[in-house]
């Protein structure tokens, strides 16, 4: 443990050191919060729709940010593209949002298993629904609810261990606690609030802050002190907060101003 | 008036315990905002661009919002698709944002004659101007500025009465004060605020808080429960603003901390 | 500078009693941010992507918005026709957003130098970037790193002098100083704020609001009256901020209540 609080800590001054690029295709619901959270992070932003954009930014940037919430036609060709470039240079985190739905969805994380994420970002049910679409996992039973958890996250362990597994990565299924593994170490990370359930793109942008540490440390250092950065930010945050609008303004602030140790003192738990 | 706070009791104890899901698709300037209302009543949200889906979702839901603002190429195939879903399974609320200004959206409108919202709302010259293309009321004399009201709601009375008759729902006129029918019943919402006027949004969030209303009761409640938890916390919210960035903050705070006897408490007076 | 003063102060009133419409076509990471702004300045937002309302609001306007960021396959045929006609109507603002990036937005924006803007609004190597592209100056060296300005404002000024004096309108750099130009006349103006880069959309609201101010002034006075307008506001809102989201509370409520004297009584210098 003592490790990896050294990897958090590490990742957290390099990235408010360097301030990383993570360019993004991303949903349009919660775009401004993710872009604000990747900089509030330390990072930078720059999110893209067309696909020799998505291409040209793939080779140029060490993580690239991939959500599929509200596709539109032109993804048909970008995500592919940007996904397959992003494989073959820095690697991409993957928010399956609404996995299931739509059959441009399915064939675009259907397509994603030959050019896989280095990093997955789901709820229990996305997740769960990730490792059968891929074949990785054949007993779970998940059902997805729209884009909300109904499972809890350490039902969704042996899918998240086995898709950590296969892409060489790591996988973070968030929840009231959150399960963050790379197929051998799986960790829960506590603190957050339940004021996330009640505002739109905490998972999406907490997707976006995974590329913006992805940038400068190994997937599991990134899922964790992305994970952590947000159960500490929200925790701080919700003693703030008078309703969900100011929760969420209050837990910006509160993701700007984190440093390091920060980061690596949240409550965690190997298990 | 006694049957109607009941009923609206109802509604906001249903949504609050259910927590329904009202799938949109909505602009991009305001939809932050309006899955943030949403939530913030009670709710659930999912936003769709792609047709299959609007169809899938139009087919489980059990309220569905269309709202036209910002609209691209993929509408004129993902808006009938929905609608006409939307229109044999838990209905729809539509929101007429710049009815008379492009093509694509006056196809849009005018195809849903046919396959009719059982909710309206929107200011007072869009419900005049979407009396006029459906040929409900000839007399009343409308004019669109952009997307602001420039008619007092009263002047839209005759063509709300008629589209609410039309439907066979209710029609919602939002402005200083607020008009909702259903072609019978005509009652004014006071209260909200002049901030409301000063921000993006607080329409069209207002029509998805009706959506997720009209998913547990009819559309009369649905409209009358949305407008006036609007006018309630939007009168909260303008005694702690201090410009109009902490209005939408404070307003979105209030709603989220809403629930039945403040809805039902609202002034309002049958005219 | 007494009558740069008061035409400043006479642009703000201008907006403040007319509450001029500029439409936009902008980027979805922050055209909420935009409308926003527009709004708070005392103008008023019609955000459109479909090429025949492009057409209509520039045929309608008094000034136009274009932001090249986050485009879309419908941007093609949009962005020509919208700003041919704005260049034939009331004139428009352009934020060369990601200038370099995209085979797309090359094309649109070397367009333009047929039909150019009355301002343009960027960060010192996006303006340096326009000036090469349309061969208006050669000796000028920047690179473009993302949507962050590398350059300072200073060095972009022969490059602004000359697009300003090409287009015979202003253009506006933006930095931690502003640089402001009509070709013959230049002043940096002061104040703002360190988290106007840690957040998104200082720079794309800022090019929203030049166009507001744009409806009622010349060039040169929009774009002095709009940066003057952000500096202010940034400056205060950095004394309540606690973090960057709350900043953008902050300056928006700021903005919101600014009048004619505290846009012309900012700090700015002839250079």
């Amino acid at each position: 443990m003592e490790d990896i609080k050294q990897a958090l800590e590490k990742a957290v001054e390099d990235v408010r050191r360097t301030g990383p690029m993570a360019p993004s295709i991303t949903n349009f619901v919660t775009i401004d919060f993710v872009a604000n959270a990747q900089i509030a992070a330390g990072g930078s932003a720059a999110m893209i729709y067309m696909p020799d954009e998505g291409r040209a930014m793939a080779e140029m940037a060490p993580a690239i940010y991939i959500n599929v919430g509200t596709i539109l036609p032109v993804y048909e060709q970008t995500v592919p593209e940007m996904a397959k470039t992003a494989y073959e240079h820095g690697g991409y985190v993957l928010d399956p949002v609404a996995v299931g739905v739509g059959d441009l969805r399915t064939k675009l994380l259907e397509g994603m298993k030959s050019y896989p994420p280095r990093l997955i970002r789901g709820n229990a049910s996305e997740v769960i629904s990730v490792a059968k679409m891929w074949g990785l996992v054949s007993s779970d039973k998940g059902t997805v609810r729209g884009v909300d958890s109904t499972d809890t996250v350490v039902s969704a362990r042996e899918s998240a261990e086995a898709i950590a597994r296969f892409i060489g990565g790591a996988v973070c299924v968030s929840g009231r606690d959150d399960l963050v593994t790379d197929g051998e170490r799986t960790i829960l990370s506590h603190g957050g609030s339940e004021y996330f359930a009640r505002i739109t793109g905490s998972g999406c942008s907490l997707g976006g802050v995974c590329a913006v540490y992805l940038a400068v440390a190994d997937p599991f250092t990134a899922a964790l002190a992305a994970t952590n950065a947000y159960n500490v930010a929200g925790k701080r945050a919700e003693e703030e907060a008078e309703g969900t609008a100011s929760f969420k303004v209050a837990f910006l602030d509160a993701l700007s101003n984190l440093g390091p140790s920060d980061v690596s003192g949240c409550s965690m738990e190997v298990i």
